[in-house]
């Protein structure tokens, strides 16, 4: 065995810090500004749904935070994960350049969304918080908050996007079986839900509405949220800090750095450690011809939900009550992006390239008949990216982000191999929609 | 981080030999019968449906046969797998007792059957052989040999049970994004399929005398099974290898080994290189009370499957043409067991012990709230061993293989979690049919 295939860290290895990008980034910081006011929103504005520990990671212009010791501990179920040199897509490409994969798919429940729920999930606890609320759409994220949750004792309601809940009766089994109790939004549960009766698919937009109601009323229950906040992809920066790691142990440093973004935390997480680290690699980010924020969405502040409950966030938006044409990626199917990833696109720092449904879903077929795994359909889009780069012939060392696995999304699969998948662009009349419905806000320079 | 809980193992670590168990085995050898002539049957019995180098390792006197480079390699996409101590299981259960596992649902197809998928599919291709032919009960072995397949260009087709073709069609979409092609059995492509329509659920002795016919009647194919046979038994040896190793990484040696039984390659992997390493460690073997082939089958010359295609074999059985009830440890769900682990059974180095389905359940639950993998329905039966162990409080530390993830069997948490699952049992009427039902053959001394 002359060439390794994996390259992996022992336990001890799991960083002991989270990398906080904020101070890093470029220009004056853009905060998120309170609606009613106009001005910007502080601690006092999200106490109401989060507790302090994790409002001190959202706001804090420290360069590190240091990783609790039982969140190290219940990281180490599954991390550090592994690096793996992908040789037979090399080989099935014909290329010369070195591929490498970061990937997610070990964790439980199947993608990186763990990394961030299991701190979420032990702030809450340590804070003396009795359950916690948060909304699914593909169901990602509400299982990793399940499990999170069953770790720490928490109870755990997730409402699941009314046509993910049918189409998707395992994500939920997966739910309930780490003993969440999971409901389909719109429920009747919620004001907001009952206000919604007239959509009976439901949407993320509704759904984060309902629970931000749930844990806005119930002063044992907090709310959570997946992605997007700064904590989140404060969280997600144990990947990259690994990967740095890994790619020094293969003795290869990446010089183009690929992941897909929907909400932009899997991104950050391995790209933001390698900003940090001085890295010089292009840093090229993969979303959805069909929910094309960062390549087609316009900078702006924009509310973060559907039903304008949250400040206003500087971001590339393609209007917040956007609701994108039902792709598989039902990850990458969001309005808007993190407001540290959208300044660092905004900046030049990272290259956004927006990829139709089938030739993700081609790229990621080429992926599983080599590499073995079968990809979920978010990171799909990563492969396509990384294929793109190989036919371009310059990179000789790519890295990307394999954030989960495809175990639960077999039937976009199935269509797509019988040729009935369908392929969604987004329009100049949806751009123009998408503008007509900003909220009134400053512009930012 | 004082206490690891992973314990890891480079690439370079794989095993560079499996280990076989046929000269270490008590007593004299008792070959498998030409069931026409009623004699041992020999090579030439097997080269219409297996390649001589699979034939070569099936009857090896070697107590080591050398793993191919290409295999190792292949191997390396996913092992070492990890083997966890479960520290908060331990702590769920109040023990002192230390709990580890070998998981082995890291794998593309979540499963252990990789391990010998791949060296078939690769002494095939080395053969000139272009395709293969299986079945698959609830697909973990169909998905393994098509995974597999892709790696060395074969081509692949599955006949999978119509009841878990019905039921679990991601399954199927998984067999087919790795390029297979996949008949719903019975089927009209074969003699034997076009026979049983009567039972149209089907099952899986049909299911493999559908496979074993293709292969029989297309020079260009040959047959591949994923247990019983003893080199299938073979290739499963890389995982107690490893846990070998990794108990000795962890300071700790096991004074039970626990796995579920179906065929029996599962738990021989795990077990058999304890037994070669002369380890005293009690060997359990869990199997499903409604298929109880080892507490309560009976040691007899049967026919492995249930057209009567294959030669006869010596083991624990409940008759070929038995039918299992539809429990959802579909792995499990087999007539008889691998005859160089009945052997072991039959001399008492190995104890056997039938669970229901609903406490096997119970089980996985709490495991999987507490370690957070959901674990297939068949592992689930070692778990339910393992905490049977506890319970005892006799055992100090206890090893159990946990092969396979259950992301494809959420249905039946469901049904467990809402209290709708069944709990079947073998019967007095069931035994008496199975006796009536035993070929002639000579008996066993």
């Amino acid at each position: 065995m002359s060439e390794p295939t994996k390259f992996l860290l022992g336990e001890e290895q799991i960083p002991s810090h989270w990398i906080n990008l904020l101070p890093d980034l470029p220009g004056e910081p853009l905060p998120p500004l309170n609606p009613a006011t106009g001005r910007p929103a502080g601690p006092d504005d999200l106490t109401p749904i989060f507790p302090m520990g994790l409002i001190g990671q959202e706001v804090s212009p420290e360069p590190e935070v240091e990783i609790p010791a039982e969140v190290r501990e219940a990281y180490g179920l599954w991390r550090p994960t592994p690096l793996i040199r992908a040789r037979r897509l090399e080989r099935a490409l014909n290329t010369t350049a070195r591929i490498y994969y970061k990937y997610e798919g070990v964790s439980p429940s199947g993608s990186h969304k763990p990394n961030t729920a299991v701190p979420q999930a032990y702030e809450n606890a340590e804070a003396g918080v009795r359950k916690l609320s948060t909304e699914t759409g593909a169901g990602q994220w509400g299982s990793s908050l399940a499990f999170a949750c069953s770790l720490f004792g928490l109870d755990c309601e997730v409402f699941m996007v009314g046509s993910s809940y049918d189409q998707k009766p395992y994500r939920r089994s997966m739910m309930e079986t780490w003993g969440a109790t999971v409901h389909r939004s719109p429920s009747d549960r919620t004001q907001s839900g009952r206000a919604q009766r007239r959509h009976p698919t439901g949407s993320l937009g509704i759904a984060i509405s309902e629970a931000v109601e749930v844990a806005a009323q119930d002063p044992d229950c907090n709310y959570s949220l997946g992605s997007v906040l700064n904590h989140v992809l404060l969280h997600q920066t144990v990947i990259g800090q690994e990967a740095i790691l890994q790619m020094q142990l293969a003795g290869d440093e990446p010089d183009v750095v690929v992941g897909c973004v929907g909400g932009g935390s899997n991104f950050a997480g391995l790209a933001f450690p390698f900003l940090r680290a001085g890295s010089n690699a292009r840093l090229v980010a993969a979303e959805p011809a069909a929910c094309p924020t960062l390549t087609r969405g316009v900078y702006r502040y924009d509310f973060g939900d559907t039903a304008g409950l949250t400040p206003l966030m500087p971001m590339y938006t393609l209007g917040h009550d956007f609701v994108p044409p039902p792709v598989h990626a039902g990850g990458l199917r969001y309005h808007g992006d993190a407001p540290m990833l959208c300044g660092l696109v905004k900046a030049g720092r990272i290259e956004a390239r927006a990829y139709r449904q089938n030739e993700t879903f081609e790229a990621a077929v080429r992926f599983a008949r080599s590499e073995g795994i079968i990809p979920a359909p978010e990171p799909a889009h990563a492969i396509r990216a990384v294929i793109d780069e190989v036919e371009r012939g310059e990179a000789k060392v790519i890295l990307f982000g394999l954030c989960g696995h495809g175990n639960f999304d077999l039937a976009a699969y199935d269509a797509y191999l019988a040729g009935d998948l369908e392929d969604p662009e987004f329009s100049e009349a949806d751009m123009e929609a998408a503008l007509a419905r900003l909220p009134e806000a400053p512009a930012i320079a």
